[in-house]
């Protein structure tokens, strides 16, 4: 595909107008202010179109759709037991696939390209990704509340099992391991659980004081908090994702950059659950990577990313009590380039010659992106997910104009109510 | 126009499904679950849609859009004094009208049907509404920083001239009175301008402890917080609307419920403005009628309504570290029935028999909105404003599907851009 004549913003997170843009198979192949020789076939014209890369949302769990707006207004305790959990044990491969089939493709008319997806029932996550052409970094959660010695615990054959579908799809999939939490799971299970993860290579996912709850508890069977449990584990040996992070003390921050953690912040939930306010604007100071995470829809309750990346910025700056912090450029980093990052994605996360082409056209012929002061500012803090008119990963036009060209919406939506109706009858 | 078999968001805040809604001229003239006798006009398909009411924003300036993105992430008083006065000093009719006419666009396409507009330039305002067939609630604001004696204020001039829209258009222009702020004006002003304001039987719009700076500064210089100040002053002795009220006390909030007086909290404006987090959940505790406003796009940077509903309720879940405050029903009359209350209309801000027709239809066949364990939920925090298919006011369709009845959007974004570029050259 050649987009002609496109505003673009360029792998510095910069804004060139009148830009041609090449793709060639999965790759981005051509950036110039020239038309390109040769044939990339199918041609768009850039007129009020620009040329982003696409989202990638960093700490997931799709296949919880199905709980979308299930058991609001709850404290978070009474939501997990009352509503969640025993929702949740109800769940099948069925049912896990069009959760995450729908997730996917609310996904991609969003924006988001990749997910960092910390779920179960693997398989049928896997095959709605790929069925689905978007990307995902998905992981088999390991809690082990009834402290099962670690060689009998069935998660942890499945995480194995699951390491199988590692570079589906061209490398689309990626198997992170996972985690659940520190309050869901005891030392053995943490110590081994980051053996298996070294040995296998792979990116360690984890929830991290989220709740107040969850750091002070933490402290007091510990005398640590979340992230020295894990780090004192091994977990943060290799690469790794810590997503929350609202109770994180100056210790931990040194621990995540130390050992190159990058953290997923998730704003939207942590206001919905009432958890609290990230502070990343401090994390970047230090230099830890902070990519973007929507968490479930079941405490967000969508995937619009814009939404989520404005919330972002500007909660960072009441927290701070302080308008200067997290620039536009800042931002729109976390929400693309550093998910990337965290995900493993070397030559993806920018519009940059030879990364994968993971774009986002975005239409500015819109009341709302106007006047043009400042694009990045537009972008963060005026574009809205309606005016998303394409999503592409690796070269392939997944979504435009409310149309999808790998998912039947109506027959997903259809399959996921089903599901969901099947479970609730259970209950 | 007739709905046929629509989902409908009815006047109790509830949702009825497989409804019939007819409108005449402008008016709700049927609601019922039998196809109506007679002759509508259009019917329309309620298949995959929900009728909800429009949106009513109570605290606007709309002719501010010119200003979006224009020096940003600064601190509130540089950019007051280096970048939106100097702006503000070039305005002429012309630039005001194409402002407002781009921000009733935008206004139309978020799903926006009236307006608490505050700024000045009245005609030309006025002028541009009427064109759009949106509703506004104008005021002329007065700022007096420098005490000039009141009789010689030219700006009490227009503002007493400005009455004579007041009903235009059949009601959907409406003229309320504005006292900026406490510190842009002294007694005499507030004063004299509370005498006007109940002569004319006006609504009295007013800025009031946004930031903390502010509140403190006026209980500094008068030893009483802003809303104390005006009370003082008589301005609440009629109806008044009250915006931002983030450091309101107690003691203001008992005033604003003894007086009436409405809120308009406008949370992204806040947070990006880093002025703080206002406590609805407090005001609503105590009957007072809390309304949603957007602030202008300068410091906002949109009208996305959808998505200021949803950071207003869980705002407020963070703001008390709870999360069962503000109910999904009381955030959707927050951002309808309380703002038509606010703005003195009566028979607006609802779906019920007789009422105005103000409306927004909702697509509801997007992968964010299933599946529906409770509709309401869904309206709250899973909605997105790209899922609007119509906007009605006064029963007339303003904006359907991207496209405008009455708005030449091409132009108006090519004007107001122009007009911008005017005021640019002379800075």
């Amino acid at each position: 595909m050649l987009f002609n004549k496109i505003t673009l913003l360029n792998e510095n997170f910069e804004i060139e107008r009148d830009m041609y843009v090449g793709v060639k198979d999965d790759r981005i192949a051509y950036i110039g202010k020239e038309k390109p020789e040769g044939d990339f076939g199918e041609e768009y014209d850039g007129k009020n179109r620009l040329l982003m890369p696409g989202f990638y949302n960093a700490h997931a769990h799709s296949p919880m759709s199905l709980m979308r707006g299930y058991g609001e207004n709850l404290v978070l305790q009474d939501w997990l037991t009352t509503k969640i959990f025993p929702f949740e044990d109800q769940l099948d491969s069925n049912a896990v696939y069009w959760g995450t089939l729908l997730c996917m493709a609310e996904s991609l008319k969003y924006g988001i390209v990749s997910s960092s997806d910390m779920y179960y029932f693997i398989p049928d996550m896997v095959n709605a990704v790929m069925d689905s052409g978007a990307k995902s970094n998905i992981s088999r959660s390991i809690a082990n509340p009834m402290g099962i010695p670690y060689d009998e615990l069935p998660s942890i054959e499945e995480a194995k099992e699951s390491l199988r579908y590692h570079g589906y799809g061209n490398g689309r999939i990626l198997i992170d391991t996972s985690l659940h939490a520190e309050y869901t799971n005891n030392v053995e299970t943490a110590t081994r659980l980051a053996e298996f993860t070294k040995e296998a290579g792979a990116i360690m996912h984890v929830h991290c004081s989220e709740t107040k709850l969850e750091h002070d508890e933490c402290k007091s069977r510990h005398g640590k908090t979340p992230a020295q449990f894990y780090n004192d584990c091994g977990l943060f040996d290799g690469p790794a994702l810590a997503a929350h992070c609202v109770w994180c003390e100056e210790e931990d921050l040194i621990i995540f950059r130390e050992k190159g953690v990058s953290v997923a912040t998730n704003p939207m939930s942590n206001l919905k659950l009432a958890s609290g306010i990230c502070d990343v604007t401090e994390m970047q100071k230090m230099g830890i990577n902070v990519a973007l995470g929507t968490d479930s829809v079941s405490s967000n309750n969508n995937l619009n990313f814009f939404e989520e990346m404005k919330v972002m910025a500007t909660l960072a700056k009441v927290k701070k009590m302080d308008p200067t912090v997290i620039t536009p450029k800042e931002a729109l980093m976390m929400a693309t380039l550093n998910g990337a990052k965290a995900q493993g994605r070397a030559d993806c996360g920018c519009i940059a010659l030879g990364n994968k082409a993971d774009m986002i056209v975005l239409r500015t012929d819109t009341p709302n992106m106007h006047p043009v002061h400042n694009m990045l500012n537009n972008l963060v803090y005026s574009a809205s997910s309606g005016d998303i008119s394409m999503t592409i990963v690796d070269g392939k036009v997944l979504y435009k104009d409310g149309e999808y060209t790998t998912i039947d919406i109506e027959k997903t939506i259809f399959e996921a109510e089903v599901a969901t109706e099947k479970i609730l009858k259970k209950l």
